[in-house]
Formats: structure tokens, C-alpha cells, sequence
């Protein structure tokens, strides 16, 4: 018989037999090490003598979370469903990605109908909910989106140095036009999106430039952002002056084409300056509502905070995504089991509940987080109101750098999870890496954007103590501080029973203890170090212990408001499942900083193991409950699209098809 | 003037005029926050009052690592040097990667003359440091050398399956052939290794099957190895009863072809069979020295560690290149810095160093650590010693497993440590991290393999309480399990001077205190779970207990030879930077499960306090000899290839080179 070297199969149909063999690729059982017992055992009792099992909708659960965005992701989802002409497919030239990605854009918005543009400024949770769901087709196309319709994206990626930039725009009154103008090589800027092959025009953040009658001839009235045409709208020839270079590959993003600009005297009309907060008269006057550059530095920052709230929100996307796989086929893969039994589906394994079940509830955590996140920050498109613009920029900070660094980690955890099935592309983990890796890094590398956090709580903490205000986001820590400042209770150190540990009021005060602990310590040893190193010094000093407390912030935020969410839910069904992935984040919190809370005995040596041995058993019964916690994300198999993932009846089909 | 955007510039010209800029790519500082003293602040001192530096000796400490295979490393480094046509370009499809990975093989043997084949059983260091030369130029090509030269990797990645495959080889006494026979598609092997194109042999574990003149007519003599062909030597096509279907796509090594194979009554010579442990004779009489099925099966697993080994190996050198490209550009990017003073060095920040320096310090433990298993293989496969047999097994599976785990979360970090740079494909963190993911899943699941090494190490605790004897590795769980079952000392709890605590009797007292209580407690609690679970459900009930005392273990044997190797070296400047490596190694260990050590009153709170205080402030020590410790790994630029790491007089010539 021959073989089928030269065989005509597509890699996906390929991936498709490969499924069908899974499912019988498994033979007797091998390790169970030293077994010699033979006691007969029900399936889910391998972990657990408890069994009882939580009931939940998972009908009921999606609704609650999806609201109501629902039906444009669903709208997107099947028209590049019906489209296979638009999908990604998996082995494409960096240069064809970028066009194919050009033309999956356009379809959404010339043949599906669907304007992101209209929902930038007005419904903003709208507009990230198509993100989200473009992005489950190509992460390329939702972050190109991202720079084509909100401007949101396009600044250089090392952008905490906008401040510092050297590209100017001079106003030259004789022809009412702005000079920008690039005046070395270390002032161009890196990786704008859309910039190397399909952009028209950029938005360009320069030091505005006024001429003055005085002595000095010119007055810096700081960065303002400009529109720049950079090229020609007819025949996309690259325009006079405007040097454009490609950054070429990149480890992800692919589709998305960055490039390096420099201007050398390109002339804009005064119109293109973006002048919400600062403005040019015809005669050269300048009038900003905002008296200092400082402020209108910050405001003009302020507008690319939803950068971070959209990467925030789709990292969340991607890590459904990727949970969905690993877990769906943690479910359908079953290896080994007790002797004579038959095997177990692998997410039986304690181990593999350990790498999965805690980042399943880390899910849900920041869904709920986001979602607040996007309605606070649409709430300041609406209001402009000064102390949620101030909550918005430290809480987008602090969601970004957090979530982004989770996915990051998780879905390397998912790869080697799903062993080597998931080292095949066809499985996605390897694509969705790439591609999310350097949300960690743009919008503000998340180490930078931490510290801000806890440069904001650092503020909040002096303001409080001279009788200042706290934003929504923040007043816990009024409640927290007094008692962190008081002892740890030798009573409540030692309650260990099941109902206390899973009781909100005690996680959410453990975790405000710890944050409030970290700001009261951090801020001391400021203060110290300060006198001998300088602001500078000191606060490179105690840098990790800085980082430490804007996480443990952070953490703080997302488990508030998911207990609000929990307590929330109107089905019952729906709540059970909330509750224990909601218990299982918090005390999985607790017990990895078990240290802290241990060295000022703030949890006695028998409640630290109680709280251990409660985090595993809840892993174990969110394990009961997998299959319904991720069909409520709701991802069909065509938006997953991972051949191990598909669903039980999908994966049935694929066990008829016959081997090669 | 006319853009540059059809220019014909090379990726790697491109990276060169990026790196250029990258210099001068700062403008002045704008964090810090409310920074007002300005206080003058030598560079180095940003971080600590403490300013001695340790004087390292870079060439002396290089000479002490390499060691005699420098020779052959440098052969291959300046072989591929010299053939830019052997090189990988960073775009290329699949099929023209397994072409030229094939060509880059041949080129080494035919043209360079470097034969790895006669090392694989004779001279295994020298065979390693071939593998480990030949993976830094394109993993796929160690890879596939690996595959094609030591028959240590053409096994399937679920191997742990082992003893229950099903495909037979049944001896067919009247030609003197066995057929060879794969009974259904659920015994098909995937992932094997050069199969799907070049592939002319394939080593295949098969139930070897013999006729016998009793009822039964056939007898299973168990899992054995046979060398069958599979394509035909000149025409190249696939032999008659052969099915091979391609893997396609994976997220890395995509220079490897895997393939599936499938056998229907394929006739093999009966010389074909591996008879290193069983033999049949020509009238179909079985031989073996070995007495049991399961001996055997031992036997031929055993000859499967040189895989484990050169993983763990291998996985070494990907650390180094990464730590070392991270830490290099840490070195020359600047960023910010006091007020009026200098910008610093990233590498200056305390958050960089956190990321780095334990990595750096970790790349040097396990260099010592599989220098050693590699020497324990070596003489392995010299003396068949049965207790090095089983030494070397569980040591490789466990440093196998531990160290490719740590390099795979290494690669992430550093790419995040490298920002935006990090995520230019030319810079190798996402190629790196591709190929090296699949080291934690083939030759043995990192989660199976530490069960192994669990399950090892409670044999051998039954076998202490039976008065037996224990091997190299493990004699140390006698004296410190007697430590363990006595109570921590309250004396040396409470002391915490620096000279305490690096001493390294303090450390490894710590490391194995450490695993003889995991050690201990988890056989109480197997034996209890096991009467109401039975042996798997107990196992499975204590995983990752289980799993935290392999690597436990794993960690004291790493550690007590990086002290040995600090203890041995020759040259005091050489001697004096490994001194700052181990200490940081150990004492970030020890803080990061400072919860165990806490709860056992092992270590005070503040002992605790002065271990995390003493780790940041090794860090900073560890940061200002970093240049010299990564100096040491020998690694010039033309291996490193990434243009954000090039050394300082390359680099400066980057900088001379004028803008695009």
C-alpha cells in the first residue's frame, strides 16, 4: 500500500483526523505508582471523598455576563464565519498577512455593516465589545482596528517619554500652517501602527511652538497632538518631507504594519491641530482652558487612556479564549486511572486543576473588572468629571499592566497543558502568544505603569492624612488603614472554620490588610531613604516593594468587584458557579502571600493550612463545574477554532471520520 | 525629499540602523515622582549606600566553566559563521525550513567535519557541547541532529504510554523476519521526528511477539526496539505497508518534519531487533539477561535518559543566550535618572534587577548542575553501575523537567525586560521561546516527571527506614530527615547576619530541611488517603504535594553543586563573582517559600525580614559584576546574532552608522 506523502489534505482537515485518533490514542493504564490497592472508585471521587456538586446555569451565567453586546460579537463572529476567503491562515508571508488583514478590515466595515468609528466617542463599551470579538478572528486585525478608528494605539510604544519628545510644530503666521519637524534620529518614533505600509495620515505628538515678540522669539507651550497626511490620498506615494521606515517582523501582530517616522519641515494647516484642550488663533494667540502645560499635558494623556482600557479588556478575550481550549479538552482527553477503572478525563488530575482551575476564576475576575472598567470609562467621556478621570487613568493603569501580565503567563501555561496537541499551531496557543505577548509593553510598559499605581496611592495616602477626598476606587483604604494600624485580631487569626474562610468580609479585609500594610510600609521606608538618596534613589530603593503594593491594590479592586458581581447575580444557578470561582481566586490570593500574612500573625499556623486545603478543594469543585463556568464565555467552535477544543458533539464527528 | 519606503535594505541592515538610534533615543527624565532633593548621586549608588564592588575575573571564571569542549563549540560557532546561506532568515515557510535545516546538517558533517555520531556513545560531553553548539544556531537543527544521530528522540511525545502501546512485531520463524503491525489508529504514533520527509529508518517500540508451541501460540515478551525502514535509500519513496502522515505546523522547531507512522505487516529482517536486552534466535528462541518483562522495559527506557539529558542540557544554553541578550541590552539602553545627573543603566533599576539577576544567577546554577549529570551519564554508559542507572534516571528526569520549565518562563521575562526591542523578531526572544516550549512536554511530561522523581524519592525513604542504601544524590535525606524529625533550633532561628547567611551550611540546611518535611509529610499523608482512596486516588490526592517535593529535592541538588563548584574553583576572581551567584540563588529560594519556613518557626520574622532584605541587596551586587558573570558564558556576537546585545565596541560602531 502506498503512503499519503503527497497527500492533497489542508492542514485543518489534517488536524481533524488527528482529533478522531485522540480520542481512542489512549491504552491501559501504566503509573498509579506502588498501586496495590483495588478499591473500586467512582470517576470524580479520585480527588475528593466530598462530592456534593454545584448546580449551575450555564445559560443563565452567560447572559449575565455578556449583557448587552452580545449581538454585535455575534454579527462578527458570523461574517467571518461565512467569509473562509477572510480568515488568517496558519503558515502567511509577514507582507500578505498585512494586506489580508487590510481587507478582513474592510470587509467589516464595507460588507458586514459594522462601523466601529461611530462607537469610539459615543458607546464605548460597544466599540471594545466588537474589538474583543475581531480580535478572537486575528489579534492583528483587532489591534489595526484599534489604530484605525480611535487613535488610541498610535503613539510609540516607550511613550512615558512623550513628555520629553523632541519633534516640534512651529506656527508660521505668514501662511497659517504648522512646521513639524523631527531635529534627530532619537527623536523618531518607533512602532506606529499603520505607519509602514497603509497609513494616510498620523497623529503626531509634538511640542507646539508659538513665535512671541519678546527677546526669546519663540514660546514651547508644550505637547499637543497633531494630524499629519503622510501620504498622498490618491496615489499613496509617501508626501515631501515625511521619511517613513519599516520595523519589519515582529514576534506577533504580523498583520499589523509598524513603521518609523521623521518629518523634516512637513507643513500642516493650523486646522490639524487636535485642539480640545489648547488652541491657535489665525494671529498666533494661544487659549487653553487649562492654565499649565503640565495640565495639558495630562489631559492630552488622558485621551489615550482608552489604549489601556481596550487592552485591558481584550486581554481578558484572550484569555477565554485560551482557558476554553485547555479546559475543553482537559474535559474530552482522558489518561490513565485507578487499576481496572476506567481512565479519567486529565482535569481529574489535582495538578491539572492546579494550573487551570485558579486561572479559570482569574477569568471571570477580570471580566467583571474590565466591565467596570469600560462603564467608569465611559462615564468620563460623558461627564469629564475631574476625580473619575483621575480614578480612570490610575485604575486603567493598574488593570492593563495586571491582566496583561496574567494572559501572558497563562497561556504559556495552557500550551504545555494541553502537552504536545498544544504545540500544534492549528491549537492557536502558540499565534494567540505571539500576538498578546507585547500587550505588556504598549500603551505603557507594565512596569511603568504599576509604579504610576502606586505613585497614585502614595498621593492618595499623604491627601488622606491631611483630610482630602478619596475616589470610589480608592476609599477602602480609609476603612483598611485604621486597621492595619491597629493589631491583627488574636481572636479571628484562628477561625479556620469552612463558612469564615469563604466569607467575603474576611477576603477582601485580608486582601486590604495586605495592601494597606505594603502603602504604610512603602511609605515609611520613602521617607527614610529619601534623606540619604534622594526622591530618586529612594524610590528605585524600594522599587519591588512599590510594585508589590500596586498589585496588591489592583487585586484588591478586582476582588471587590467580584463579590459585588456575585452578590449581584439574579439566578441562583448562575451565583453557585460565581461563588466558588469567586472563593477560589481570593483564597488562592491569600495562600500564595501566605508569608506576609504569617510573619504578623495575621492568620495563626492552622488556619494557613486550612486556608491551603480549602484552595484545593475548591479547585476541585470549580473542576465540577469547568464545563458550565466556560460554555457560559459562550465562544462557538468557529471562534475557538482549536481542533482539541471542539465540543462534545463537534468531537464526536470528528471520531467518524475515518484515518488516513 | 523622497521616502525610503521601497528600500532595499536587509531586515538585519534595518536592525543595525534601528540599534543606531536606540542610543540616542532618550530625552530628559520625567518620572521620579515628586522628586525634589537633589542630591548628587554617583551612578552606582542609585540602588545601595553599600558600594563595594566584587572584583570578577570574566576569562578565568570562562575557562572554568567551558571546560575542554571550547574546541569543538568554536567549530561549529565559526563553520555556520562563514556560510550566511546555512543561516535562518526570519521569514521562511515550513517546507523550506525543513529543506535547509537538512542542508545545515549535512553541512556539518560533510563540510565542516564535525561528526557527532561517533561521540553519542563514546565521548557524550563532547557530543552534548556539539548539540549544544549547533542549537544555538537554529534549535531545529539540534533538534533534528538529536533525532538523527543518537536515536535519542524519535519516540513518541506521550511516551510515558509507553509499556501499553499496542504495535506488535510478531516473529516470523519461516523467512526470519518479524512483521511489524499497527493494530488500529489509536496506536498510531505521532510527533515522531524527521519522518514526515527525510526520514530513510525509523527506531520502533513494539510488543515483541513470539510463536510457541503451547495453547496460547504466541507469547508477549514485552516492549522491545526494532530499526525499520521506511522510505527507499534511492528513490526516497515510501516502502509498501508504510503510511506517513505530516504533522504540519507547529508553534516552533518548524525546521523538524514530524510525522505520524503507521505499519501494516511491514517485514523486517530479524537482525533488525535491538538486542542490547533481548535477543531472538534463529529458531525463534528468546534470550535476555534481563529476567522480567518489566526489567526489561527499564532497560530500554534507561537507553531513552540521553534524551532527558540533552534536553536539560540544551535547555541550559537557551538560557544563556536569552539571559545574556536581556542583560547586555540592560546594560547600554538608559533610561531616565536623578534629576540633573546622568541617565542610568535599566539594569540600575531594582525592578530589572529583580527580573535578571536571580535568572543570571539560576543560568549558573543549573550550568553546574547538568555539567554534573552529563559527567554521571558519561560514566553510566561506561559501568552500567545499577545504582547509577537509577541515579541518573530520576536526576535527568528532574533536572529535565525543572530546568526547562524555568527557561520557558525565563524566555517570557525576558522579552518583557526588553520592551518593544524584545518584540522585534530579529532579536530572538520569540523564536527562542517557540522552539524551546515543546522541552517541557517531549521526552516526558515535566508533570509526569516529577512524579517520577517523587515516587523515587519515597522508595528511597522506605528503603532508609529498611536500613538500605542510597545513592549519590540522595544519601543527604539521612542526616537531614534526622534534622527534620528533631524541632527547628529557636537559637539559629533568630540569627541573621550576613555572614550566616551566606553560609552555604545555613543554605542547604534550609534547602533540605525543606524537602525531608515535604518528604515526610506527604508518605503520612499518602498512607492515610490510601485507606479510603486507594493507591491512585491517594496519589492523586497529594499531587501537588508530590510535585513540590520533586522540585524541592531537585532545588538541594542543584544547589549543593553550584556550592561545590564555588568551593572548587581555582582563580579567587573567579571564585569570588560564583560566590555572589550561589548566594543569590539560594537566598531567593529560601525568601520565595518563606511561608513554610515561617510557619515552622525555621527562621524568625526577622530572620525572614534580613533574608529578603539581604536577596535585593545580592541582586544589586550580582547587577554590578552581571557584565563579567554573562562575559563568562562566551557567547560572541555572531552567536547572540541579536542586534540589542551586541558588545560595546560593536555596538559603538552601530552608532556611527548615519540614519536611514
Amino acid at each position: 500500500m502506498e503512503s499519503r506523502r503527497g497527500n492533497q489534505m489542508t492542514e485543518e482537515e489534517s488536524a481533524a483526523r488527528r482529533i478522531q485518533r485522540l480520542s481512542s490514542h489512549i491504552s491501559p493504564a501504566l503509573t498509579a505508582p506502588s498501586s496495590s490497592s483495588q478499591a473500586p472508585l467512582v470517576q470524580r471521587e479520585v480527588c475528593s471523598s466530598r462530592t456534593k456538586k454545584v448546580n449551575v446555569n450555564s445559560q443563565a451565567l452567560s447572559v449575565y455576563m455578556r449583557g448587552k453586546h452580545m449581538d454585535v460579537q455575534e454579527k462578527v463572529y458570523e461574517f467571518y464565519n461565512s467569509r473562509p476567503d477572510l480568515q488568517t491562515p496558519i503558515e502567511i508571508s509577514k507582507d500578505d498577512h498585512r494586506e489580508l488583514c487590510m481587507r478582513q478590515l474592510l470587509g467589516l466595515v464595507r460588507e458586514a455593516g459594522v462601523r466601529p468609528f461611530r462607537y469610539v466617542a459615543d458607546d464605548p463599551e460597544k466599540y471594545f465589545a466588537i474589538m474583543e470579538a475581531v480580535g478572537s478572528v486575528d489579534m492583528s486585525l483587532g489591534i489595526k482596528l484599534g489604530v484605525q478608528y480611535s487613535r488610541c494605539y498610535n503613539i510609540l510604544l516607550d511613550w512615558s517619554n512623550v513628555q520629553g519628545l523632541q519633534t516640534t510644530a512651529t506656527f508660521d503666521p505668514i501662511t497659517d500652517e504648522f512646521v513639524i519637524d523631527t531635529p534627530n534620529d532619537g527623536a523618531i518614533k518607533w512602532w506606529i501602527g499603520n505607519a509602514a505600509v497603509h497609513g494616510k495620515f498620523a497623529t503626531v505628538f509634538a511640542r507646539l511652538i508659538l513665535p512671541t515678540h519678546d527677546t526669546k522669539g519663540v514660546s514651547d507651550m508644550g505637547v499637543h497632538a497633531f494630524i499629519v497626511p503622510i501620504r498622498d490620498m490618491k496615489t499613496h506615494q509617501t508626501l515631501p518631507g515625511v521619511e517613513i521606515q519599516d520595523c519589519g517582523h515582529k514576534v506577533g501582530l504580523n498583520g499589523v504594519d509598524n513603521g518609523a517616522l521623521r518629518f523634516r519641515a512637513v507643513r500642516i494647516p493650523r486646522d490639524n491641530l487636535l485642539n480640545r484642550f489648547g488652541d491657535v488663533s489665525r494671529d498666533g494667540k494661544y487659549t487653553s482652558s487649562l492654565p499649565t502645560i503640565n495640565k495639558r499635558f495630562g489631559a492630552t494623556l488622558g485621551e489615550l487612556v482608552g489604549g489601556r482600557v481596550g487592552l485591558a479588556y481584550a486581554s481578558v478575550g484572550v484569555l477565554k479564549i485560551s482557558a476554553t481550549i485547555a479546559i475543553r479538552y482537559s474535559l474530552l482527553r482522558q489518561q490513565f486511572g485507578p487499576p481496572k477503572q476506567p481512565e479519567v478525563s486529565i482535569l481529574d488530575y489535582q495538578s491539572q486543576q492546579h494550573k487551570l482551575m485558579p486561572m479559570l476564576a482569574s477569568t471571570y475576575a477580570y471580566h467583571f473588572a474590565t466591565v467596570y472598567l469600560v462603564e467608569k470609562y465611559s462615564e468620563m467621556k460623558r461627564t469629564h468629571d475631574e476625580q473619575l478621570v483621575a480614578d480612570v487613568h490610575a485604575l486603567s493603569a493598574g488593570l492593563k499592566s495586571y491582566i496583561t501580565s496574567y494572559t501572558a503567563k497563562s497561556l504559556s501555561v495552557c500550551r504545555e497543558a494541553c502537552g504536545g496537541h498544544g504545540y500544534a499551531a492549528v491549537n492557536r496557543f502558540g499565534s494567540l502568544r505571539n500576538d498578546h505577548d507585547i500587550f505588556q509593553t504598549f500603551e505603557g510598559d507594565n512596569t511603568v505603569l504599576l509604579q504610576q499605581v502606586a505613585a497614585d496611592l502614595l498621593k492618595r495616602y499623604k491627601e488622606k492624612f491631611q483630610g482630602g477626598t478619596l475616589t470610589a476606587t480608592w476609599s477602602y483604604l480609609r476603612e483598611s488603614m485604621n486597621a492595619y494600624l491597629s493589631q491583627p485580631n488574636p481572636v479571628t487569626a484562628r477561625w479556620e472554620g469552612e463558612d469564615h474562610l469563604r466569607d467575603p468580609k474576611f477576603q477582601l479585609d485580608a486582601f486590604r490588610y495586605r495592601t494597606s500594610r505594603l502603602l504604610q510600609s512603602v511609605a515609611m521606608r520613602l521617607t527614610k531613604h529619601t534623606k540619604t538618596l534622594g526622591s530618586f534613589g529612594a524610590w528605585n530603593r524600594c522599587l519591588n516593594h512599590l510594585l508589590t503594593l500596586a498589585e496588591s491594590h489592583i487585586e484588591s479592586v478586582i476582588l471587590a468587584k467580584f463579590i459585588e458581581a456575585v452578590r449581584k447575580c439574579p439566578d441562583p444557578r448562575a451565583k453557585a458557579g460565581l461563588k466558588l470561582a469567586c472563593d477560589l481566586y481570593a483564597l488562592d490570593h491569600i495562600w500564595k502571600d501566605i508569608g506576609t500574612y504569617r510573619n504578623v500573625d495575621y492568620v495563626a499556623p492552622n488556619k494557613a493550612k486550612a486556608i491551603h486545603k480549602l484552595t484545593e478543594y475548591l479547585s476541585f469543585q470549580v473542576r465540577n463545574v469547568a464545563k458550565e463556568l466556560v460554555d457560559a464565555f459562550d465562544l462557538p467552535d468557529h471562534v475557538t477554532r482549536a481542533p482539541i477544543a471542539m465540543q462534545s458533539d463537534a468531537y464526536a464527528q470528528y471520531t467518524q471520520v475515518v484515518g488516513f
